[in-house]
């Protein structure tokens, strides 16, 4: 392995990640950074023939240049550093610079990044300039183009919603003194504006390419943001997409990504944000005003046929991308690092089947709450805490992360509730919403009902029927399931009468993260067919006794498919088996899920061998009178 | 937090590797070794108030001493260390210590931590103390006791096999100069002998018990070792261990660890190794005298009612634990922390299905053979690194590890293959034994036959059927996996000609790594009900048609199982969809197969497509004459 030192500007938590694969991999590291201690140099012993990291400003010309002399190839865990200076090292030759200076030049300036990526097609937010200073003429010419609310960005120095500040009305307030506010909150750089965007989902996607050109890209995951800064991250996404389920968004998704990044120079890793649009909604206004406070993240998943739009483009690892570490088969630091050492590229392929990121982000200058949250992760199985090693604590900073991955979407969902639940400023709504249980309990208190009988927000199991009469069949397979505690939903699918719905039903099914589907019909029974037809998932079909032929005629419907689409039949009407058929699928894969079968085998062998008992103890005589006429 | 600083005696790997979690969860470290840049000190920044880690090393009474007085709790990543000072350490209240000094002490002589755990009851393989100056009768008497050849080993200061030579007849030799021989070899340290253990597999488990008494034990592995040494490593373990499956051989291998780590006091991880015998071969010789040079690993899997034994225990992580960083819900290091510093433990179950350690190990003094092994690993998706940073490469030195994790045993064997052909000391035959193709091209060739139509060792989907006769309807499903490239085994199994066959195959399977069983019946069709009754895996059943009744009394005998035990029945001799639903249960957990799956549905409807032109072409009148005519 030639030992290529790699110069990084900026020593914070990014860098601190790359530190870690880097020792893994061998590779030295100089990091640049203000501080003998910063979080990356915490885990980093300066390479041989060095006493120390360099320490100095990653914004210092002198400093950037003095680190290029002394590494092989230089690389930003930060935008916001010198451009020029990396080019003009680049252009004499001191040292290679991943990504090109020009990228991280253009990405600094989200307006000029904005027009670079629209002139070449790629589908943005609307966005317009601002004028220098802006009249009320000017700000009515941008209502006429964007709509309000909309959102006024500093163009540079701008991260986790520093410099934003939305203008909801040009009537109520004094525009002058709106103004001020703005440009203060954009700490006095040019300003631009964006539409407010009405989006269904936040959507994410890394891309990494290496230096021989070599691209790959992560599967598209959710981002939830509170107060502009990310909050949340949900991998793999799970969106009911129009009829064409999860891999589409998620193929369109890295689709746009990466064919935004084929427009910017360099190796490494990029971080892609955007927004899933609810169809139609761009350009123009959205209809009613939208809660500024509070990101939209609506249970149930939502659907949409969703154009997706491009939000912005780090050029660097990036905080929706801190999953992969426990998560994928490669992380974005090791890839990063492989993309500009011009190495093979690793595998960007989940290596877990659900995993969340949920920062923790200071609420004060305590460094309680922070210790809270780790306190409640150390106690919730799949949890991995990640501190940044942050002597101080501020509002609004990211102190660290931790990463859960569980074995599926519900149990991820279930095991972030406590960790959350420590973060004294997640409000208890913001929490139900991201780990929704079946049916709030109050929502049924409201309704004067029972919490059972509602389909769970992330089920691993889907219980169809061709109609309700079939509901008395197909219900001891829902209370088997929940015997077992396995997430499922339940619903009416016809294959006769509701065609479209079915087609769209088995499309989304494994998008939207189910295992297996439940399917029960009679007569002329079509619809565990038809599913079969229209997903990869193993469709278990229960043949529904009509009033005439016993059954027997939904039974040979459901079996005797054609070669090429299988449906798993068991006995008539025996809906207890269909649902340990799915339990048994999902087992086969989990094993606390065939620990639980094997218990309830026990359990079945016992209820026999406890009336072998009885029938010794009592004779059968009194066997047959007592216990058979119940 | 209370952030304790833990002092740890050693700074090599495992040091390294602790430090990893403890930057995580802001734990800060004191390193003691010889030298400023050991592999764990190039990890981890001394902490707040220390401008470097202490330089000594970690058997100096004084350095020792020093290191409690600036730290909160002791810890050894090497058992090699004054134990004694650390008894009076933790006497004088300088510093907790954990494990517990007499728990070090006592395992620092592997005679005396023999004798230890027989006293207790704990099964250990037979051995012996060998006489300071032992006489021609001495070893006699030994060789009565544990038969020949016997390994005699040193009791102190041994790891990855220094310290031991093998005793392989007392006739041949002169004793006197065989004596030297062991004794140079045992560096001049006390002897004692061991049984030759002809053991099926050797196995480990790592048992972590925390400061408040709370034990948690990983799943076993299977650990292979060359020239002493650990070389490879497989989670989870997989032995068709006799009727009672791998959960059953992992359960007794995880009790029998836990309940010797219970006679050893203090907290923190440990490695307990065993080794897995074929039934009564202990005590007593074995019956040919085993190939001394090469561990034993019999492909396909061994079958052993087993009993276990323990080899050795280490009180401190353990290189049979490293895949727990990459493979585990906490790894073995984070889990040491939190046992030593009063944290609730970590899930020790497995987060991806299957995963193996590759140590990288010296061949010369060239770093080479390590650099090649590198670049093979980053070609391998889901490989990762870890390299050590050792500065020197030495034969039989560890100078890193690779992890690979994968869906399947099958996709791990067969990512391993290339990383261990750059190992350049390993054979073909070493390699080939861990990772088998289905059958060898050689082996195939001798017999003058093809390599297809043998069982895959590291099946997926198992195919059974009642009767050979069953052949030619079960085949198609063989085809079926063959063209999806899923791994299986077909055999024949009778439920009433072979039944305690049929009972051992249905509870091995889920051990053995099956994820699906395809069995195929005729007339009375019991066999995939009754396979059903003694697994939890998904049973698929394929109705074979007899000479009478067209098939329909199979189909009755399949389809109509009670209540509790399912069967996923297919049409009348449809072993296609049988194979494509095995596929689909596999793929709902595996996207990759996912994928192929949506594939093989296009080509489907590309072919009917074809078939539409073709008749639009033609005319229907042609197109029967000249199509369906074939």
């Amino acid at each position: 392995m030639p030992q290529q030192t790699v110069g990084i500007l900026g020593g914070g938590q990014l860098g601190r990640m790359l530190a870690h694969p880097a020792a893994l991999m061998g590779i030295p590291l100089l990091i640049l950074d203000s501080g003998p201690d910063t979080p990356a140099k915490q885990v980093s012993l300066p390479p041989h023939g060095h006493t120390q990291h360099p320490d100095g400003a990653f914004t210092s010309p002198e400093h950037i240049k003095e680190l290029a002399r002394n590494a092989d190839v230089l690389t930003v865990e930060i935008e916001h550093v010198d451009a020029d200076v990396l080019a003009q090292v680049e252009a004499d030759g001191l040292c290679a610079v991943q990504p090109a200076p020009g990228t991280i030049k253009l990405i600094q300036d989200k307006y000029l990044q904005k027009r670079h990526l629209e002139a070449r097609g790629i589908a943005v937010a609307p966005f317009a300039a601002v004028p220098e200073r802006p009249t009320l003429a000017d700000w009515q010419a941008l209502e006429r183009e964007l709509g309000l609310p909309l959102m006024v960005k500093s163009r540079t120095m701008a991260y986790d919603g520093k410099g934003n500040s939305p203008l909801k009305t040009l009537e109520e307030v004094d525009i002058g003194q709106t103004m001020d506010t703005l440009v203060r909150g954009a700490g006095g750089n040019k300003l631009y504006a964006e539409a407010w965007a009405p989006f269904v989902m936040e959507v994410a996607v890394m891309v990494v390419r290496n230096v021989q050109g070599q691209v790959k890209s992560y599967d598209a995951v959710e981002t939830i943001h509170k107060d502009s800064i990310l909050r949340v991250c949900f991998a793999p996404l799970r969106v009911a997409a129009g009829g064409k389920g999860m891999s589409e968004v998620n193929r369109r998704a890295k689709e746009l990504a990466e064919s935004a990044v084929a427009t910017l120079d360099g190796a490494g890793i990029f971080g892609v944000e955007m927004f899933l649009m609810p169809d139609g909604t761009f350009p123009g206004l959205s209809s009613k005003t939208p809660d500024l406070t509070l990101t939209p993240f609506p249970p149930p998943p939502p659907t949409a046929s969703g154009s997706l739009m491009i939000n912005e483009i780090a050029p660097r690892p990036h905080n929706s991308g801190h999953h992969t570490i426990e998560a994928c088969e490669t992380s974005q630091f090791e890839n990063h690092l492989r993309a500009i050492l011009s190495l093979p590229l690793g595998s960007t392929s989940l290596r877990v089947p659900a995993a969340a990121m949920l920062n923790m982000i200071g609420t004060s200058e305590s460094m309680q709450p922070i210790e809270d949250a780790c306190t409640a992760a150390y106690g919730v199985p799949g949890a991995t805490v990640h501190l940044y090693g942050k002597k101080e604590c501020r509002k609004g900073r990211k102190m660290g992360h931790v990463t859960v991955t569980g074995s599926s979407d519900a149990q991820v969902r279930e095991r972030i509730r406590p960790i959350l639940a420590a973060m004294p400023d997640l409000a208890a709504s913001f929490i139900d919403a991201l780990c929704t249980p079946p049916r709030p309990a109050a929502t049924a208190a409201a309704a004067g009902t029972t919490t059972s009988g509602f389909s769970h927000p992330q089920p691993l199991v889907g219980i169809i029927m061709g109609s309700d009469s079939d509901l008395p069949t197909l219900l001891p397979a829902a209370r088997i399931l929940d015997t077992f505690k396995i997430p499922y939903e339940l619903t009416i699918c016809s294959a006769h009468r509701t065609p479209a719905r079915m087609v769209t039903y088995a499309k989304e099914a494994a998008g939207r993260g189910l295992r297996c589907i439940i399917a029960g019909a009679g007569g002329a029974a079509h619809l565990p067919g038809m599913v079969a037809s229209e997903t990869t998932l193993p469709v278990v079909g229960v043949p529904v006794k009509g009033s005439v032929l016993d059954g027997v005629d939904s039974l040979y419907s459901i079996v005797q498919m054609p070669r090429g689409i299988p449906v798993a039949t068991v006995g008539i009407a025996n809906a207890t088996n269909a649902a340990l058929l799915a339990i048994r699928i999902i087992g086969s894969a989990t094993p606390e899920t065939a620990a639980d079968l094997a218990a309830y085998a026990r359990d079945l062998e016992n209820e026999v061998l406890h009336k072998v008992d009885k029938m010794e103890e009592i004779g059968w005589e009194a066997y047959a009178k007592q216990v058979l006429k119940k």
